[in-house]
């Protein structure tokens, strides 16, 4: 196959920063997305119906075309009180970050059963809940299984409550979000389904590949691969594209997170052609995350070609996913 | 206790560069260490009689005293004739290097049967066997345990030859070693009794903390502080010191190496003493290798005094193990 036509793409998880680097990011989510589910995690974050409008206006006023798909951030203050402003003020998710795991999640959650009121209100109001599934503390390896635990007991008690398990990495997360109820779906970014711990210490030490959870082993990727390609609709799009700056990365405390924005479709394409299963990718990349979130499915198409191209070492001082290689595919 | 006096050490296992780097770098090991079994993964690498020479002339005008104990490596033309003429230049082991696995190993050993002529005249000469214990292309968590089978089959065919699986970091390893014949044994660095994987990508991402082997598992880490701190004269020091410039290591593709020169037995005797495990710090830094290797034991002493003390952020252009963090005991 030498081109390529689907509907155009929703990003279920996306960070976009504010301010410039928003400005500078942005444009290239908006090329391949139609919508993107906005994480919260910005300084200060996203809590109130206040911080979602203010957040919304500033993308919006970038005037890229991306609907962004409001999220606010579930800290131990949250009410079920405020969970029907929040609404109101237009989010569809609340994400829970485990206090400390990932950036700017010092103020997270460390008591899953207190929030439990929250989860119930979210429940009510037909909102998502979205989860960082690491366990604080557990080794790094071993982070997202220990979270396991806690998922599965969420998932059980709030059946009506749609839950995403957010970036799984492991062949355990893939197997516990298959055997969920029909409320659980579970994003997959594409860097995990293109590298493992090895692409970021096995040779040299790589920290434009550095996330949170960190890749994992060849089994586990191969099992996100499997999930991702196989077209099951519990399965979708999030690709967790968190641009840091080159000094921020670059340095003896280096910042987590991958900045895949400028490949996903690319990247995407040469993946599931590679497992035979492109005839799947619009379902993982504008369907299932649509059809989870209870949103129509996404008009407009965008076109790939085969025709190689090499990312750039760096856009606007932001390292992306691949910097140098070439890749097969290209958005038209 | 608050003054602690040893035999002054020996390093078994050193990388000291060359040029400018080496007269940064040496003092450091000098100030503690009586010997140390320097690498021979320079560029150009050590591989013959003249090399040797040239390399230990230039370790020894550096003036610092510490008694260099050469080597050579062992690459596929290393020849069965060559080894005498290497004896007889004064190395005291031939370092091997799986193909690709560290830093300067592209021409490392990738058929190790087909050495065994160089190990028969090895043993013959009287040489020990230096074995870096990763497999080429396992994964990065998997290589060392990958590497044991090859280890077990050379332990067992040359009885007589004396191995040391150098800076062994997995439970699997230890075992491996503790189950091995009289003529086997093994090097621990510091860093690998103080970090996991955790402290390379656990939090942030810290190239300063990267080395080959990677860190492991807790349990791992565990592991070799009970094999060093337990006496058993078949473990030994060796710190695997290797210094990279700030700029080779806060990068993109940073390279692989801890530098703990500067913090050797200030970090070791804190871990023995946590271990309540002072009484063998000796064996493990003085003795232990020594009598492995054949050698004297140092009759030169070092004394540290617990006094806390803030290790430098840098080292001329290095940054060390440790960097800015407070010590506990101090080399007087």
């Amino acid at each position: 196959m030498t081109e390529l036509t689907l509907r155009k793409i929703d990003d279920m998880h996306l960070h976009l920063r504010q301010g410039a680097m928003l400005k500078s990011v942005l444009p290239y989510s908006a090329k391949q997305c139609a919508r993107a589910v906005i994480m919260p995690n910005t300084l200060p974050p996203v809590l109130t119906p206040k911080d979602v409008t203010r957040y919304e206006k500033e993308i919006n006023a970038a005037g890229t075309g991306l609907e962004p798909l409001m999220t606010f951030k579930l800290v131990a203050s949250t009410t079920p009180e405020s969970i029907l402003g929040l609404k109101k003020a237009g989010v569809v998710a609340g994400k829970l970050y485990p206090e400390g795991v990932t950036t700017n999640s010092e103020d997270g959650v460390s008591d899953f059963e207190a929030m439990y009121p929250v989860y119930q209100a979210m429940e009510k109001a037909g909102l998502v809940l979205c989860l960082h599934g690491e366990m604080p503390g557990a080794f790094c390896m071993d982070r997202e299984s220990a979270f396991l635990e806690t998922f599965k007991r969420i998932t059980t008690d709030f059946p009506n409550l749609k839950i995403v398990l957010e970036h799984v990495t492991t062949q355990d997360a893939v197997e516990a979000v298959k055997k969920a109820g029909p409320n659980v779906g579970a994003t997959i970014t594409v860097h995990h389904m293109a590298i493992t711990l090895d692409d970021v210490v096995g040779d040299k030490i790589n920290p434009h590949n550095f996330c949170k959870p960190i890749a994992k082993r060849p089994d586990d990727r191969d099992a996100l691969v499997a999930a991702a390609t196989s077209g099951n609709a519990k399965f979708f799009l999030g690709t967790d594209s968190a641009p840091h700056t080159i000094e921020s990365k670059e340095c003896a405390c280096g910042a987590a997170g991958v900045y895949t924005a400028p490949v996903v479709l690319p990247v995407l394409a040469d993946i599931f052609e590679a497992n035979q299963a492109l005839d799947h990718l619009e379902a993982f990349t504008s369907i299932n995350g649509a059809t989870f979130y209870g949103l129509p499915l996404n008009e407009e198409t965008i076109t790939l070609h085969k025709k190689s191209w090499d990312v750039a070492s760096s856009y606007d001082g932001v390292v992306p996913f691949m910097a140098g290689k070439t890749l097969a595919w290209q958005v038209v």
